[in-house]
């Protein structure tokens, strides 16, 4: 499978580079993504003042937009940060944080989506769904049960996120108790990760940063970077778990060994838990 | 007494309704509150955009109003999140932090209690006495010393906690060395907790965001499953203490560790740990 | 010499005041940055409301200034935060966050300079010479690595440190490999530290928090109280990496050690690990 062929090239380019990735974040998860980014091999860069984000954003190799926070200056800025990163041609990722939660963060994710061109899209189901179809059943920021992937629906979700991918020509990226990784012609199946990770916040926007590292180095490969990258902190999320269960810890532990398992990930590490299937 | 009566219930309709709570929070502790929401069994949504924070409130199950941050547009938040909590009839709770520092502060405070009617209001001793009379002798965010509560002056800030309960319609929730929980009939003295606990920031922040919980899920038995609450989360201060000791560890190490101990309290370990005594 | 002859009595002094310190932080680092202030025995104020910072600074013992997020209102509550401080004549330290990374952040950096008189600067070497020239290669926040400090280049950036403490009239703390305090007449160099502490978010930030609570207790003895603070930070650095290394855990562990071990930090913890060199 050319995701595990490709993979040692994948974590050695992050290493040669170190990339230095921009991220507009929000405040509840940014320490967490600017931690996460670091723990991949990145630098982050989290500068938000729509004055200075084309000067930032055109210095780095690529950003995350994080839709978390939409208050004030927030969509400016995100706005300018997607049309220098389509300007200069470098990665840039969205993540929908709660999208059809709110009417305003639903306006503001259309604008989004009109005035730039994402290299890769990030959310649970009912955040993917709302950005392909205007409709979701979530409440807050957490997918709608009824929407998630099990062995039964998976086969559904797959064909969603390819023909999600191949209308916006991007890299769909689904999470959850399965993850998808879908471009236009070609979708990873990724049973890594542990439910206890739902119990700590941010985990979905630190995956986003993460994959901002792994998109940001491997600019020529995001489908099976992406992959990896899904994968790889998934696994990370099982180690954590492993770790928690021996020190009688909770799901502040939790946060904490996930850190460590994917600060210290590499190749090695990675074939060892990888649990992915190309679909067919 | 009703408190350890009614526990197991309390407990139960948490995680039954795994309620989503909306805070409007501050960005020094909004990621420690939103883990210390998920770690009581609710869901967290922080969304703070005035123009949004309506479709949301509406949408959860109640909410938690803290004044952390007064700045740019988080007044015109907290009144429409209060509002809207009003008009749903959903439990809303007060945290004003460092009520008494600052005429701006003060003025945001007045606002807020001409406007909403607060479930709950939570607090150190000095916040809750400029709640109540506008004076205290707090400097920043920390109570002053000569206010807090001791065996000697316990019986003072039960009687003032119940009087100022009766006068505004509430519950009121005073922290310090003795915990008191107050309405205008009955009040709860608890001693649990740690004095190491006011070494780590947010500790009074992430107590009010797990009242979000407890009380979003209880809604028709608010003073019991607030007392529930404070003694519970006092305890897991003390559960994280006894791990720093073992650990030799020290700050970092007991914030994680209070948050493990929330994750992992049921009614078992409350029951086990509760030193609540109902006032006469 | 002086700095070791002191030692004990600038952690005696932070000991009896217990400085309120107030910080203008940003949302990235700013809980860590409480969280540091509280691990040195500090207690922190982190408003950054225009509209309150001159009540909250002037009720404080001193005040840090953090550019790390000069969005909306930023830049005015960092000029009247320095001025009132300058007023009562409280120490004022500024954090160039960034400098050099953006035309709008440099214009900012400028402003404060010349409206505030500050009591210190700490950044990296690439921060602080844009601070002195208007010059360095750094891209986003780290500094850039032909600048950092080694054995061959550390006489060059301890001439630099005193000329440009001499020029501003305060005190130049540079950290890198080897880190430099001085003022116009005399400079220390520091070799305590570890590699893996600039792999965590706010390393540098929470170092500016820590010397708000040295130079505010000490503001008679500034120089000194600086160089124990940056070499105890450190030795916690090298002692919160020990601990990594036998828990096998990876950056999320070494950023939890690290508070543990500045709030374990005393004179005798100090002056077991310090190394402090007077430059001649």
């Amino acid at each position: 499978m050319k995701v595990l062929e490709c993979s040692g090239e994948i974590f050695e380019n992050i290493q040669k580079m170190a990339p230095v990735v921009h991220n507009i974040s929000n405040y509840i998860t940014a320490t967490d993504c600017a931690n996460m980014t670091l723990a991949c091999g990145g630098s982050p860069t989290m500068a938000d003042d729509p004055e200075e984000v084309e000067d930032i954003a055109s210095a780095c190799a690529g950003s995350v937009i994080n839709m978390g926070n939409t208050a004030g200056h927030y969509q400016e800025s995100m706005l300018r940060t997607g049309k220098i990163n389509n300007k200069v041609g470098h990665p840039v990722l969205l993540d929908p944080v709660g999208a059809g939660a709110a009417k305003r963060r639903n306006a503001v994710l259309e604008n989004l989506l009109q005035e730039i061109h994402f290299s890769a899209i990030r959310g649970n189901i009912s955040e993917i769904k709302f950005v392909g179809d205007k409709s979701s059943g979530a409440k807050g920021v957490d997918a709608a049960d009824e929407d998630l992937a099990s062995e039964d629906t998976i086969e559904g979700i797959v064909k969603y996120a390819k023909a999600l991918a191949a209308r916006m020509e991007t890299i769909i990226i689904i999470s959850g108790p399965i993850d998808v990784v879908a471009d236009a012609e070609k979708a990873y199946m990724i049973r890594n990760g542990h439910p206890m990770m739902s119990r700590v916040t941010g985990t979905g926007c630190m995956l986003s940063s993460a994959l901002g590292v792994f998109l940001s180095a491997n600019p020529d490969n995001m489908l099976e970077a992406a992959a990896v990258c899904v994968s790889a902190y998934g696994y990370a999320g099982e180690l954590a778990y492993e770790k928690v269960q021996e020190t009688k810890g909770g799901t502040g532990s939790l946060r904490m060994y996930l850190m460590d398992a994917m600060s210290n990930m590499d190749n090695k590490c990675f074939l060892h838990g990888a649990k992915i299937e190309e679909a067919v």
